[in-house]
C-alpha cells in the first residue's frame, strides 16, 4: 500500500492506494465516532463491493445504512440527491456522522455534495471504484450535481477525511470506463508532467490490459500531480483551473448530447484535442505535438473527434461554463506538452475553427 | 448610520444599520465587479422595495435580473431554490457575480444557500427587511432550506460580503412579524446580556410602536451580540450553539404544525419558555425568573404556550434536530437570566415535563 497526503492544513487527509483495502476496516473505524454510518453507492457497484466494505464495519458494531443510487451521469441531479438526504434523516444521522461514498465519480460527487449540505456539513470518505474517480474526482474536494443548463453547476468545496483506493475494484470495470479514466491520466502529463506523458507513451498498452503495477504507478503519479495543484489552490482562484484542460469543450459535449451518452473521459479527450488545435493556432504547439497527443488518445481507445454538434451550440453551452469571466471564455491551452496555461486570448473565430477541426466531417 | 464589523479575517464584512440605505448604491456598486447582479426577493417585498434598490444600480450601468419567490416558510425548499438557479444560469452569471437577497429570513436563507452552491460559491449581500432577519438570520452566514423531516436540514455556512439594514423597511412590516422578530431580540438578552434584557423590560412598548431610536438600539445591540458569538465560533463547534436557545423545541413546533403556521419567533418564544421550565427543574432558574421571561414575551405579544402536539411528537421531531449528539439531545438551558449553557444533562422525563408545562391545557 502507498499513502499520499493532501496537505491542506486542518483539512489534510491521506490517500491510501493498494490492493485489498476495501475490507480493511481499520482505516475507517477511527473516523466513525458515533457508531453509525451511511454508505452511498449505486446499483452497479453495490452488488459487487458493498458487502465487502460493510461487513467488517457491522462486525465492529457500526450501524450501517445503505443508499443505492441509480447508475449514470443523467441521475446526477437534485432528485437523486434527495434520496441520500432522506436516508440520512431516516437514520437519524448527526453532524458527526461520517458518510462513505463507494463508487465512481457520479457517486462521489453526489455523496460529497450531500455531505457538504447535510446539517451544513458532515465528514465523508471517498472509496473510488473507477479509474476516473481514483485519479481525479475523489481527490480535491470538488462536489456537485448537474443542472439541465450545465454540468457541475450546483456544488461545494468539501474535502473528504480519507480517500481509500482499492485497485482491485478496477478488475470489474468495463473497458470503456477504463479508457475514459485514462483521458484524465493523460491530462496530468499534458498539464505539468512531460515525463509522465512520456511514461504513458511507453506504457499505455500495459494499462489497457490492467497490469497491476502499471495501474498503481499511473494512479499514484496522477494523484500526486492533482494533490500538488489542490494544495496550491484549493478553491480554484488560479492554478487549479489548469486541471480543467479539455473540460470546457468536454462539458459542452456532455451537456449537448445529453448526460451519459458520452463518458466524461471521452468528452475530455476530444475537448483536449480542441484545446490542442487552439494552441497550435496560437503557435504554441507544433503539428507534431498535436499528433503525439492524438496518437496517445487513440492508442488509449479514446475518441479524438466530437459528436455532431454545431459550433453555435458549442458556444452557447460554453457560455454557461464556470470558466467564463467578464463574458470572455477562459480556456486552458498548452504552451507546450507538459505546460498548460489559462488564457482568455482566443478569439471567437479561432475557437470555432478549433471545434470544427475536431468535429466529424460530414 | 451605524456600522458594525463581523471580524472574520479574510471573510470580514460590515453591517450598516440606518435609515434610507436602500437607495444608496455606493455601498453596493464596489461589490458588483462584473456589471451584472441578481436580486432575489419575494412577491410581498419586491413590490414595496425592489425598484428603490434596483433603479440606482441600473442607472449606474448594472444589468439587474430579478427573482421573486413565493412568500412563506413553506416555500423554503428545493423546488423554490431551483427558480434562483434557473435565473442565475439564464442570466449567464459567473463565479464573480454578486447575488443580492432582499427580504426576510426565508429569502435570505434561500438566496444565501443558492449563492453558496452556485458554481460552488459566489458572493452575496444581505438586505434584510424584517426585524427577525435584521437581528438574526442576515448575520453570521448560516444559509439553508428545509426538508420535510426537519427545518434548515440542508444548507451551508456562507458569509455575506455586506449586510445592509435599512430600518425604514420595518414601517411596512405586519405587527405579527414585528413581534416574531422581538423573540430573537429577547433571546440575546437571555443568553448573555442581562442589561439588554433589562433594557427590553423597560422599553418593549417603544419597540411595539416602532419608535425609530428604540428599534435602532435593539437592532444594534442584537447584532453586536450575534457578531461576537459568530466571530468566536463561526461553524458552531461550541459557543455559537447558545444562539439556539429555544430553537430545538421551536423547530419541532414549526415542523409539527406545518411550516408557516407558526411564525419562527412565535415558536422560539414558546421553545424558550420550555427551556426555562427545564432550567427551573434543574434548579438553575427561580420561578420568579421564569415569570419575568413569561411577562416580557407576553408584553411583546408573543405566545408562551405551544400548539396541540403530543410530547411523543415533540420528541420524534427533536431527534431530527441538528443538536443531537451521540443520540442525546443537547439543549440550550439557562444557568441564570443572561447566562445560557449547552447541556445534555436533561432526562427524557424532565424534557417531557417541560413540554407539558408549556402545552395547552385541554
Amino acid at each position: 500500500m502507498d499513502t499520499l497526503t493532501v496537505a491542506l492544513g486542518e483539512k489534510a487527509y491521506p490517500i491510501h492506494v493498494g490492493s485489498g483495502l476495501l475490507g480493511r476496516s481499520e482505516f475507517l473505524l477511527p473516523l466513525l465516532r458515533y457508531p453509525k454510518t451511511v454508505i452511498v453507492s449505486n446499483v452497479t457497484v453495490a452488488p459487487l463491493y458493498l458487502k465487502q466494505l460493510a461487513e467488517p464495519l457491522r462486525q465492529a458494531g457500526i450501524d450501517v445504512a445503505e443508499v443505492r443510487l441509480p447508475d449514470g451521469e443523467r441521475f446526477k441531479n437534485w432528485q437523486t440527491l434527495q434520496t441520500i438526504f432522506d436516508v440520512l434523516l431516516q437514520s437519524h444521522c448527526e453532524r458527526t456522522t461520517t458518510l462513505i461514498a463507494l463508487g465512481g465519480g457520479v457517486v462521489g460527487d453526489m455523496a460529497g455534495f450531500a455531505a457538504a449540505c447535510f446539517q451544513r456539513g458532515i465528514p465523508f470518505v471517498q472509496i473510488p471504484t473507477t479509474l476516473l474517480a481514483q485519479v481525479d474526482s475523489s481527490v480535491g474536494g470538488k462536489t456537485a450535481i448537474n443542472h439541465p443548463f450545465g454540468k457541475n453547476m450546483i456544488g461545494a468545496f468539501h474535502q473528504p477525511s480519507l480517500v481509500l483506493t482499492d485497485t482491485d475494484t478496477l478488475n470489474t470495470l468495463p473497458d470503456r470506463e477504463l479508457r475514459s479514466g485514462l483521458a484524465e491520466v493523460i491530462k496530468y502529463g499534458l498539464i505539468k508532467d512531460l515525463s509522465f506523458f512520456e511514461w504513458l507513451e511507453a506504457n499505455i498498452e500495459r494499462l489497457l490490459v490492467r497490469e497491476p503495477t502499471a495501474l498503481r504507478e499511473a494512479i499514484l503519479r496522477s494523484c500526486r500531480n492533482k494533490a500538488a495543484v489542490v494544495i496550491a489552490d484549493e478553491r480554484e482562484h488560479g492554478e487549479r483551473a489548469l486541471l480543467n484542460l479539455g473540460h470546457t469543450f468536454g462539458h459542452a459535449i456532455e451537456t449537448g448530447v445529453g448526460y451519459g451518452e458520452w463518458l466524461h473521459g471521452e468528452a475530455v479527450a476530444v475537448g483536449t484535442m480542441m484545446a490542442a488545435e487552439l494552441s497550435l493556432c496560437h503557435g504554441w504547439l507544433l503539428r507534431v505535438d498535436v499528433e503525439r497527443m492524438e496518437n496517445l488518445f487513440k492508442r488509449a481507445g479514446l475518441p479524438v473527434y466530437g459528436p455532431r454538434l454545431t459550433t453555435e451550440r458549442y458556444l452557447e453551452l460554453m457560455q454557461h461554463d464556470k470558466k467564463v469571466q467578464n463574458g470572455r471564455l477562459r480556456l486552458v491551452l498548452l504552451r507546450a506538452l507538459g505546460n498548460a496555461v489559462v488564457s482568455d486570448s482566443a478569439s471567437l473565430n479561432d475557437i470555432q475553427s478549433a471545434i470544427l477541426a475536431r468535429s466529424p466531417h460530414v
